[in-house]
């Protein structure tokens, strides 16, 4: 392609509200343009790369057996309706009405037209499993577009749907789908982890999440630092185990603490660790109350205690509720003397604390010396987050944090679509029974978005081989010289007809602006034409390691394949 | 791949609503499925197709010199009203709100994003000429989707768009689109031709529609049975020349006609040819009235009425403007006697006849022997519509009339865009000038269908090599013969690996089942393995002609080679 007949933007400046080094360098390399909040176009350079992620998707996708299709981003909205999720996506769910009033929703998702189409033309074990995708445009009305890619309102998903007659053989393609979404991302470069995830709101258990690691992530992720272990924060068990201090219990003491109410006003008001506080916390766990107690150094994971209740909806009780429940404000809430009407849970840890600090469930008091199982009594179990230097739930290594940015999802559904949308076959002795469902996404553009993240220096991009826009980025400093000019042509040929995509930069600007466009632009290889043009000599900087050398015209080819593998 | 994880569900009966064979066929070899009115999922195997299509247009377009990007489908309702199209596109524009109730559309077409594009990054002559598409999901709110693909509401379309500093560089362009859509549609292996076309509400001049010749098709072509002259019959100018009779004219004479309104009516109660009377019909052109005349037994062609006034809006008169224009009821209007404030326009035709019929502007009653130049005065120009057998515009040949369906469309759109939206570039001498623009549509999904429409048998699809879902389908009659599943797993792994596309049939299926679904889904080649196998020996058949050999397996690829070679 020559630079001349393209249409490559590049600034100089940093765009005002681009935050991500990804969003301002997709932006200043011309790669793309925003539309409107959270809508973009694919510049072609851009665009090249969406395509080649898409790529590599599908011949993973294909290679792990499963086939494509392509479904309507309109869907009716009485499929949403059936499957009730019309009323509880909430506004990220765009909708509209057709000349005949007719509503629609605008997909951002396809569990519900999938299901439909496999329940009306798929009746009997004998078809199953099946295991189908899409590459397709989706739409989701975020409250707070941003990130550029990472967080849009249309944006390219890769979503695969499978149907099973067994729980084993959904098994069996869930751990395809994961060595496929393994075998996509080492392709793209990316570092990443495969994590255990929550469930979510999309219903369903059993669930992965690809995490790229990045220091701009939105998600905490919690691994160990000697195994592959890998966990959202939310998700990861607790397994430390604690000794109970080997001191007597001593006597329980009321003591005023007037304004005292945060663990760490508390703790320095009567001069002791936050560890030997208890933290109390009322929930409303769906209809009723619960108190939930971790030790003052440790935080309550709601998950935790959601899937701990098999609960809906987990809260924390307004202030007006815990009045009433508790009889007291926030800030004072305790163990004991609690109502019986409120079901007392707490962390493992706070059964091996000894003369304990915690509230009295009155205004401007708290207790010394309380004794878990003497002074009150509880549930005892995991509700805790972990933190780093907890022992890994695999039992090797400790625990470390990182950032990760999601690109792609595997989960379990079960029966929940299928059942909703009816779509039953008939087993091996003619009974009906719902389908057993899995679901597989991949963020295709927020992918895009992950590279230019992870592959980027103080100069720009920094394409991996893989996913570049083109291999080589093949610059004539001077296009009045016609020896360089003639050369070019030459070798743009010559670099073509070996299979290789070359951009050449035949634009008549100074090789300054050449040089500082392509380096923005990140291609891998840049084989500069210049004042040695004459003696078949040429320039050929690798743009990730900066090295540079110079290299005959005859023996190009063999530097450039060597260069350009794809490991 | 695999049959058995494949998604075909095939149809032995004709859908309902389904009137063209290609819709009827597309549904019931499981290409496709219909989602709502007009809104279609892709099975995997149209999916293929679809894929195949997009493919040849992508290369083609690559190879004219077009460079892809990608817009977004949600486009800013201020864009639209920029260019006015908000208001004058009506309800085939889809529009919806976002959650902050700004209002969007769902992009039919691309030309008010691209131009804002182009006008906020290209400020020079020195980065023109720019030609981009993109081969995207379009949405168009159809009154009446129809005939399936051909269509629809949700479709697949390659647009493109061209910005210039002159018209001789749109000239070239235009050239260069014209030529790839050429070898799009051959390399489809479709029976087309491009026509001359009106460039309807778009706004422009220039523009070429490329036809698939179909029974089925909407539109009418006049053609040249000997050149390669081709046009919307709209379009065609017709050249014929008319020697005036050589009789004496006779005295005007007004006859009672008591009940005669039609050409037909009139000529048989009088007993003329109908090539004897004058038809005349009130149009309303945009706020003005106009008589136009053309002969009996031609057609007012209001495109040519439209065109010749440069007139926005061109239609009959209502019944009631008839009686208070003309002073009489539809049926007895003639040129004779009318008021100054209508202007007579008559076709070339109507001033060589000689003792014409004419209606008396007086219910009841016509003339005879009306006489043009003596009874009444008029402008003669073209205005009628082509007709079978008068002369080709470019002089070879007479017009022969073919139905078409149209999948391609060029078109100069001028500075209409350009101008609405302030796209202005500065010259070489520094002045700002408004951009020239070209777009280039081409119905991906359409194509599609029309492929389907044209290649098809009794028994099913016959897809041509090029676009094909496989080259291959292999079909081992009897799955519980070790032989034949044995055989039949290795030919799909060899001919898998010398790099054809197969689809094996390895269902547990009846024969019968098996071949009607393979002559349904119409895969160019299928080899059977049968009672023979355990000699190597299979069946070739070719779909299109219905050869069928026997071929040894060692002489598999070379049968093979020659039957799917792409012309």
């Amino acid at each position: 392609m020559r630079q001349s007949s393209n249409l490559i933007p590049t600034l100089r400046e940093v765009p005002a509200d681009a935050e991500l080094k990804s969003h301002q360098l997709l932006l200043r390399a011309g790669f793309m343009r925003q539309n409107a909040s959270g809508i973009y176009s694919f510049l072609p350079l851009g665009y090249r790369v969406l395509r080649k992620v898409e790529q590599i998707v599908r011949e993973e996708m294909d290679r792990a057996g499963s086939v494509e299709l392509l479904m309507p981003a309109l869907q009716q909205a009485e499929l949403w309706q059936e499957s009730g999720r019309w009323y509880s996506y909430g506004p990220e769910l765009m909708r509209m009405r057709d000349r005949h009033n007719r509503e629609f929703a605008l997909g951002p998702t396809h569990e519900e037209v999938i299901t439909s189409l496999v329940r009306d033309e798929v009746k009997s074990y004998k078809r199953l499993p099946l295991n189908l995708y899409q590459i397709q445009t989706k739409f989701r009305d975020e409250k707070r577009p941003r990130f550029g890619l990472l967080r849009g309102r249309e944006f390219v998903m890769k979503d695969a749907y499978s149907f099973h007659a067994s729980k084993e053989s959904l098994d069996d393609t869930y751990n395809k789908m994961y060595e496929a979404y393994s075998r996509i991302f080492e392709r793209c470069g990316l570092d990443f982890r495969a994590v255990i995830a929550d469930s979510g709101a999309i219903g369903g258990k059993d669930t992965h999440e690809f995490m790229v690691l990045s220091d701009v992530g939105e998600d905490t992720i919690a691994y160990s630092d000697t195994s592959s272990y890998a966990a959202n924060i939310e998700m990861a068990a607790v397994t430390a185990t604690y000794n109970k201090e080997n001191v007597p219990a001593e006597t329980l003491e009321k003591v005023e603490t007037p304004t005292q109410k945060s663990i760490e006003e508390v703790s320095a008001f009567l001069n002791v660790e936050a560890s030997k506080c208890i933290k109390s916390l009322l929930f409303k766990v769906d209809d009723r109350f619960v108190l939930v107690l971790v030790r003052g150094d440790h935080e309550v994971n709601d998950i935790k205690v959601k899937n701990y209740f098999e609960a809906s909806v987990v809260e924390l009780a307004s202030v007006e509720e815990t009045k009433e429940i508790m009889g007291c404000e926030v800030g004072f809430l305790g163990p004991i003397s609690v109502s019986e009407k409120v079901e007392i849970v707490a962390d493992h840890a706070v059964q091996a604390m000894v003369n304990a600090v915690a509230g009295a469930n009155e205004a401007g008091y708290h207790y010394k010396n309380v004794n878990p199982d003497r002074d009150f009594h509880a549930v005892y179990t995991d509700i805790r987050f972990i933190q780093e230097g907890d022992p890994s739930p695999d039992g090797q290594g400790v625990i470390k944090f990182a950032k990760g940015i999601e690109v792609g999802h595997v989960f379990k559904l079960g029966t929940k679509y299928s059942e909703a949308l009816e779509a039953t076959y008939l087993d091996e002795n003619g009974r009906t029974q719902p389908m057993i469902m899995g679901c597989y996404g991949i963020g295709v553009s927020r992918t895009v978005a992950a590279i230019a993240e992870q592959f980027n220096d103080e100069n720009g991009l920094v394409w991996p081989v893989a996913v570049a826009p083109y291999h080589i980025h093949l610059i004539p400093i001077n296009m009045k010289s016609e020896e360089q000019k003639e050369l070019g042509e030459k070798l743009y040929k010559d670099l073509l007809g070996k299979g290789y995509e070359v951009l050449m930069d035949d634009r008549a600007e100074r090789p300054g602006v050449k040089f500082a466009d392509s380096d923005l632009i990140g291609i891998p290889v840049r084989v500069t034409i210049g004042k040695r043009a004459a003696e078949g000599i040429v320039e050929v900087k690798v743009r990730n390691t900066g090295e540079s050398m110079e290299v005959s015209v005859d023996e190009l080819t063999n530097t450039l394949s060597s260069l350009l593998e794809v490991k």
